[in-house]
């Protein structure tokens, strides 16, 4: 356990649960769900049984540094990693396993969003577990693994993993046949019966040489700019270079990046309860409903209304009558009420409504 | 004109406005419309070309006393007469009366709510001048004088007059047959077409005397109140027995109370654009509206949204989407999104927030 290494990826402005997450406090750092706990913090807790503190590291944004040690005071400053601008998910990585090779040579490393939901956390660990067992075998030392999440309903905002063979039990690696980007529904509907897909959960586990290497292959504009500074990792003037340097990194996620070209990639299926919490709806599946299935969080009352989202800041009462499968949220100064079957466009509206300020 | 006297009622919370409108600041102290002006502002602005300054009451409730006056600043404070507790339009009209009864015998009054839009303020000023120049004749010493509105749609939410005749032109003095409470929509589409009904605006015209006569004739349980204070009113004394005596005065409408009672009812027919501004509704009808026919004010971006009123304050910016017929209104710490065609159970919607804070 002393060589399991968790990359926490917190940098996302979380546009899309507009304007309870905003870019001055995005949705990692906050209870949208009212579990008592913010995204990050339910995350660290959740990987704390299998990671040693001091081996996690948080790449965020450099303005969500204080956010991020507020939330996770176990952290010292030296743990978060902050980007000068976003870069998408391949730098990212690349940023944090260069860090880590300044301080040992032999590491299993996982890699997770800092905003996804997990309902059951001892299966998660087991999951976990069991891909730090398969990749630290010598000879999966280049292995990618994905945890696979075993689909329960035909889902249009995933992309998918198929595996050679249905049926594979939880837990169980095996080899990736092939990434697939978000299907329409009636693919999703195929894939669900089909029985070889599972939902690409975005949470990674590999070895340090294993995504180094895989990284110099597929991706080797990126190892360029991090070689020059190989050995200020780890140094006081890391962020320095990083600061220079970050920005001509190309804009890659490790998927397109890295995952569907190497040959190494493997999927553990699992099955604990978990969503990417990436819209909205999906926050309202897993949110509990009251009597006419609506999500309600604050002082609202509902009139005649149904299969809703309602979400109210602490002090703003609200009167929410005749609507159905609508989302109304308040919080700051900023208010939505659309339809949630529209709600993927809620980033292009709030990027307008931004434009509109300047 | 010097015997001109304008009693303004403006005790009313506004509730059907919520949450713009709330007990703090109610509808007549708002520029709902945003025409720069409070409603209250621009009743007494309607009615200074033909009332002195000096012969403006204001009759609100105790609370309200300082809004008045920062909202009519040319008003002294003995002008403002304050009611411990609603009571409805008659007590509010007695309370004036006396008080008036105490500087002069001789006065010929308008009383008028402080919340109406009108646009044709030069007509308003013609009409008022013929039902003062009515009233003030002799032999109608003891007329009731009601300004009526000719029709232009069959509204639900008035009370009509009816008249003898169909066809009395503006501004001419008729007898009333009766009044009428609001109507059905069918009914109020045969009142449209029968020519014979005007829309009741709840603005009255008589001489002090002739009002002092039919209190004391058909409510004088109210008359019997005020006097037993009758050489109080005027004095310093006049607000500590209003305080101590007021809540005796029964609960109850001049309509009710007087007008549907009285054989000396007359109305004057009028077109000056008026409306009561009653509901969201109301003020849909009266506001400029953008290409989709909403009616907006504060900094909203509407997407697919049609036919509704958003009303957001200002510093708050808002989406809304895929709307149609609805009110969205935020003020304060308080947010209504509800249908347009059921806001007239706004008022019951409030009441039982209020009363959940309970």
């Amino acid at each position: 356990m002393q060589n399991n290494y968790c990359i926490i990826m917190a940098g996302g402005i979380g546009s899309r649960f507009w304007p309870v997450s905003k870019t001055e406090c995005p949705k990692q750092f906050i209870d949208i769900l009212g579990t008592g706990k913010s995204f990050i913090r339910s995350t660290f807790e959740r990987f704390l049984p299998v990671v040693p503190p001091q081996n996690f590291l948080v790449v965020t944004n450099a303005m969500y540094k204080d956010l991020v040690l507020r939330h996770l005071p176990e952290l010292n400053e030296r743990q978060v990693l902050c980007e000068p601008m976003r870069r998408n998910t391949a730098p990212c990585i690349a940023y944090a396993a260069y860090h880590i090779l300044s301080k040992t040579a032999d590491a299993n490393i996982v890699v997770a969003p800092a905003d996804h939901l997990v309902t059951n956390e001892t299966e998660f660990q087991r999951i976990i577990t069991a891909g730090f067992n398969f990749v630290s075998q010598p000879e999966n030392s280049n292995a990618l693994l994905t945890i696979g999440i075993k689909p329960s309903r035909p889902e249009t905002g995933y992309g998918y993993i198929q595996t050679p063979d249905a049926g594979c039990p939880n837990g169980q690696v095996t080899k990736v046949a092939s990434f697939t980007e978000k299907p329409n529904l009636e693919k999703a509907t195929q894939f669900l019966q089909n029985g070889r897909y599972l939902w690409n959960s975005g949470i990674f586990i590999w070895t340090l040489q294993g995504i180094l290497n895989a990284l110099n292959t597929h991706i080797p504009q990126i190892t360029a700019v991090f070689d020059t500074g190989k050995n200020i990792f780890g140094s006081a003037d890391e962020q320095a270079f990083i600061n220079q340097n970050f920005g001509s990194c190309p804009d890659i996620s490790i998927d397109y990046g890295v995952m569907e070209k190497s040959p190494h990639t493997y999927t553990i299926p699992a099955d604990f309860g978990w969503s990417d919490i990436g819209t909205w709806g999906s926050l309202f599946v897993h949110a509990a409903k009251d009597n006419a299935n609506n999500a309600v969080k604050g002082n609202a009352m509902l009139v005649n209304t149904q299969n809703s989202v309602v979400n109210v800041e602490n002090g703003v009462e609200a009167i929410v009558q005749g609507l159905d499968q609508c989302l109304v949220a308040f919080s700051g100064n900023s208010l939505i009420v659309c339809r949630l079957a529209d709600e993927q466009k809620i980033k292009e509206w709030v990027a307008q409504l931004n434009a509109k300020k300047q």
